[in-house]
Parts: structure tokens; sequence; C-alpha cells
């Protein structure tokens, strides 16, 4: 595994941890500021609806799992898929389950480290 | 607007073409060998599936319009981002009406031809 792929798969490692423990600016830091989220039926968003609505869902539990299928490195940019589990529990509520695919475009930024630029997110 | 971008556009327009008309030689001819295909609520799919696919609908009508909202170049490889509205018509049926984001990764061969190499498609 080349460093750039550990470094993909510790990328996503941190979003899953920071997403898990409701802190918000640990998970912008991880993206770019031209950042461009895509769902199923949705408008594509960027980061500051990102953080709206990481904001409304603070107090509830997440629990994310992924299998990477694929990491490829096109020199500063990186593409991985990967398919994902999300549950979402509100406080003294029922778990929302989704799970599907994912296809996230990632960029090197001046310091090394990669952040997410693009991401589609095909959970249903 | 550069050449490469140039290109991606017409590689749009030839891939509605091809499907309009359900060429699907001419479908795959714009697809590398391992191209993936992703969408809400189902598992990845390969060339092999695509073209099955292709011709189970080789006798509905179809009628495709996009919006190009970003296409980027990264040497070899491309992504573009589009709003894609899709009618599917069976004959004397009613048409199935579906829009949404995509996400295309494209790579660029040997004889400088763009082809379809990732696929996330959030039509609903």
């Amino acid at each position: 595994m080349s460093d750039d792929e550990k470094a993909i798969r510790a990328f996503v490692q941190n979003w899953f941890e920071a997403s898990k423990s409701g802190d918000i600016d640990a998970i912008v830091a991880l993206m770019e500021d031209d950042a461009v989220f895509m769902s199923p039926g949705a408008e594509p968003f960027g980061r500051d609806a990102f953080k709206a609505m990481a904001a409304q869902m603070k107090h509830m539990r997440l629990d994310m799992q992924s299998d990477i299928l694929e990491i490829k490195v096109l020199g500063d940019w990186a593409f991985f898929r990967s398919r994902l589990q999300v549950g979402v529990t509100p406080p003294g509520g029922k778990t929302l389950r989704r799970a599907g695919q994912t296809l996230t475009l990632l960029r090197k930024g001046a310091d090394g480290a990669w952040r997410l630029a693009r991401d589609a997110n095909m959970l249903v």
C-alpha cells in the first residue's frame, strides 16, 4: 500500500471519528473550501450547508462503517469508492439505517494533507 | 474552453446520441473495460451488466438532458458533474421521468479519446 493510500485510509477514519464525536470543526478541516456534496434527490451543497446540517445532528448518535472498495491516486487528486453504512439515533429514539455506495474525490493540499473535494453519496 | 473540455462535452453528446438510438456497441466504445456504474440502492456494476440492461431497454424511447455543472481535467483523468434528466417510454406506455446529480470520472486513452471510467448516478 502506498503512503498516499495509507493517508487516504487514515482520512476516512478521521472523518468517521470526527463525525461520531460531533466535532464539526474537525470535519470541516477535512474538506476543501469548495467541497461539493451530492446525494439522491437533492441539490448539491457545499461546506456551509454541511456545517448547518451537522450542527442540527449534534445530539444524535452516529455509527458509520465502510468497506473501501477502491482507491486511486491521480497526482494531487485521488478518488475512492466505498460501501457505506450509517446509523443515526436521536436521543431516546429509534435508529435510522441507510446504506449504499459512495464515490469521493480528494485533493492533496500544499501541506501534504488529503481533503474531501467532491462527494457522491448513494445511500438509501 | 480547453480542447479537453470540448472533447468531454462532445463525449457527453456522443453518449446521449448512442443511448437514444439504442446503439449499444457505440455506448460500450465510450467506456473503459473496467468501468464501474453506481446508483442509489444498488450494487455497483460493470460493462457487461450495462450491456445487458441496455439490451433490455432497446425498444424503449429515451430522452436525456443534462446541464454540465463542472468539468475538471486532472492529466489523463477528468471528472464532470451534471444535473441529468432522463425519460424512459416503453412502447405504448407512459414516460417514467427521473432526475438528479451525476459525478463521472473519465480516462483519456493512448488514442487521445476520453472514456467513462466511474459513474455515480444519483437520479431518483
